[in-house]
């Protein structure tokens, strides 16, 4: 459980991690103590809560939440010359602000290493004694664990694995062999980063499998969701830069790159080869085809299958619209004679330009 | 391995399973034993089958089943009269009266307690003797397994999770700290109970996570799918209501909520603080955006994008409807103006209009 | 790590895997030794590469590759008469040949038997001698492992199920009890062979759930990608066929079949009761709903809802293409009402017929 922080050190903590980015400023008793976080309308006297959406003004106004982050004017609005308001934090930034502060607040935010019952560790893996590894988890032979890393229940690292500094496995996730993780790099349980990528030659009806040699390289700040799965590079690598956010269910192909900080949405697939570019930002079971490359800062809506190559960024969208059954089913009737529509259509234009023509 | 039933001491316990909503009469030899289930065409004399389904009733007539379960419509059709027809077993609703044997008969149906060599139980975990625990599951600190429960190879249950009396946690399957689950629930393998929502906050083009601090609560009676991952709530709990059925590989994001009996097929994704309603049917590969919800007894089809609130039920569909690829090349790509096309329609009835009443 | 092969050695070892399919002819120095295999532009001295796409023709003339196999056509336009060529290999087939050197080359190519710190295996389990079982694996009661197996860290083989000689399960990989695979089968992490299938009996609102009690049976050869689920059959079996090549992430229902050397990719999802064909090829993110068949040698494109029987085999498409976010919303608002569009093209062309006749 964490202690607790007087709301002037929370500040001080979190300026110190957003390293000065996020001008705060306190109003009212910044002696108070808060010791975990809650939205509005449940939060309590030692609890922090934010507003960055005009939609919770009113349950802004009606906290009983011992202090509340939120955007100055949000505040001169709502509480100015109230008495019994709980401390304010003006941020322009509210919701950043409460990340960091909520972060701080978080019960797990001190890993203490040591070496839980039946944990597996190869006599010649690298674990360094400030990692925390727990029950039944395996480290393979050759493989590097660094400083203040928490490997969960279960989880695999695989031979000759790097886990940089920080980072967290949670229970049953696996890094297999040969793949290098960042520094603070999260991946949560089932995840599978560098099982074999999809590649096989044809011969005569049959597919001979050509072995997976490469591996999956991840930057600082990754975070990968459940049951995701990244394959290693066929030959070269799979990459994903540093900050790159990914849910749960999503699949990365082999040799695959994804740019800095950009974010993918649940149930994604990426085929081998593609190239998503920076700061994209990728809608749920959106689905990439193969060997082709998206701009960076792209916006690319939920279901939407990308099959070809977005050379400008943009928001681009492809998925049917919900209908009734009975619409969708003479629509999608309709749909299967579309082009033939279109020819119809044509040649009415076609005859009415005629006769009009033939008018003159 | 089940030891088998006489058939009149099976409807006896089929009868108190349902609590007296299946009423059945048999027919023929009610001393017969019984040790299993058969489709009709591949049963033998010490297993049961049934008719369920019109399109199997050539298959009833002739099979070998030692009992059948079936409409009294059904037996007086295929078998009044004759000397060598199977037991039957009269009932209204034919399918869930052999479900409820099924159960019965299934060789899993007694769980024997005991800790399995490799298992790991948390000091202060509070494990009920009779629960089974088998080959290197993990019970974390202060975790409840109550009365019952079996937790297969591999299975993790992570600190403070409560897993009520009879529910079943398949090998690998994962709950992960502060998790609740109701009675009889069951965790298929690789699914993940209460990883992190997927939650940050923008900052000069970084994300900044927000911790996840809810919980999921489970119902009683619930099922999930293998490899399906519910998310924790953000601050707030994600809720599955009782008897709540998920397929494989679903994704439920934090926040949501799932109404009672909701049936949900494989492979679907919904996204954050979507709230779907009791009695829903949602089928596979359907996604469901967030901050939605959907009425009580909604019906989705197949591979369907949810992206408004449904607030009266009825059958909703959204799929792009299976083509020949030239065709599909043609309709795909007059879909891209079909709006245009709309517009020159437009233009044509206006004309056509004009010449009508020209001709006026 | 792999000893590495003279190159006349390897080619002579390519030819006994391929059984004599693919004749290829040795030009320059065939005692050259090579360890491994790398991309055309990355190959050093002791590497084998391949040219197989005439995209990278100048990336082969370039090579530093110690020896590269390619089609005989292509080694006379780009090395003819040069004297500082790497080894070549002519082959009619150079992927595939490449393919069958790779595996010879792999790292992992020998398994060597043993059972690592943590493993359980059942008493009466029957683990062959030659078989490597890794850390924390666990084999159950009654199961069988054949010779040559590799069973990977934290993986799970269940209750009398089977794995046939020289078949690999990766780290956490799981087949339930009673599942059967053949000989050679991949199994790559997280993926889960014989969870119940989904299938349940509605009496009053509520679902009554049907033991599931068929098995999984996998042919010879197949290949199983991370994190991907079969479930077991109702009754009856679910079955791979040999030499099936499935991808990450994708759901088999209950008592599906799936033909001889079909490919599938990542994603997709089948419902109960379907039947893929032998030598199909299926996109990514298909859908294939339940209770009907595709014919041999059918091709699926990516993200397409197959919602019907395809009878005779053909290439069948079906996704919403891509759009600019505006032109989405114009053209998806118009394809609700593209029934009624058609109705009034078709009352036009009726006027204009009308017209036309009257001008007659």
């Amino acid at each position: 459980m964490a202690a607790g922080f007087r709301i002037d050190a929370l500040a001080a903590a979190v300026d110190r991690l957003a390293s000065g980015r996020l001008a705060a400023t306190l109003h009212g008793d910044a002696s108070r103590q808060v010791d975990g976080v809650a939205p509005l309308a449940e939060a309590g006297p030692t609890q922090l809560s934010f507003l960055a959406n005009r939609a919770y003004r009113m349950a802004a106004a009606a906290t009983r939440a011992g202090a509340v982050v939120l955007a100055p004017k949000e505040r001169q609005a709502l509480f100015d010359g109230l008495s019994e308001a709980p401390t304010l934090i003006d941020c322009a930034n509210p919701y950043a602000w409460f990340a960091f502060a909520a972060q701080l607040l978080a019960p797990d935010a001190r890993v203490v290493g040591g070496v839980a019952a039946g944990a597996q560790l190869a006599a010649d893996a690298d674990v360094d004694r400030s990692a925390r590894i727990d029950a039944n988890a395996v480290v393979e032979a050759g493989a590097v664990v660094a400083a203040g890393c928490w490997i969960g229940a279960g989880a695999v690292v695989g031979r000759d694995a790097r886990i940089g500094a920080g980072s967290r496995l949670h229970p049953r996730a696996a890094v297999l062999s040969g793949c290098v993780l960042g520094a603070r790099v999260i991946v949560h349980s089932g995840a599978v980063i560098g099982a074999d990528g999809f590649g096989f030659a044809p011969l005569d009806g049959r597919w001979i499998k050509i072995p997976q040699t490469g591996r999956v390289l991840i930057g600082d700040d990754v975070e990968i969701g459940a049951n995701t799965t990244i394959d290693r590079g066929a030959m070269g690598d799979t990459v994903l830069e540093e900050g790159v956010k990914l849910d749960n269910q999503i699949h990365v192909a082999h040799n695959c790159r994804i740019g800095a900080h950009s974010v993918l949405a649940a149930c994604i697939g990426i085929a081998g080869s593609a190239s998503v570019g920076r700061g994209c930002q990728i809608g749920g079971a959106a689905m990439i085809a193969g060997h082709l490359s998206i701009a960076d800062g792209t916006v690319i809506g939920p279901g939407t299958l990308v099959s070809r190559t977005i050379a400008e960024p943009g928001h681009f969208t492809g998925f049917f619209p919900l209908m009734r059954h009975g619409d969708w089913e003479r629509n999608a009737a309709a749909l299967r004679h579309l082009a033939e529509l279109r020819a119809r259509v044509r040649a009415l234009e076609g005859r009415d330009r005629n006769g009009e023509s033939g008018d003159g």
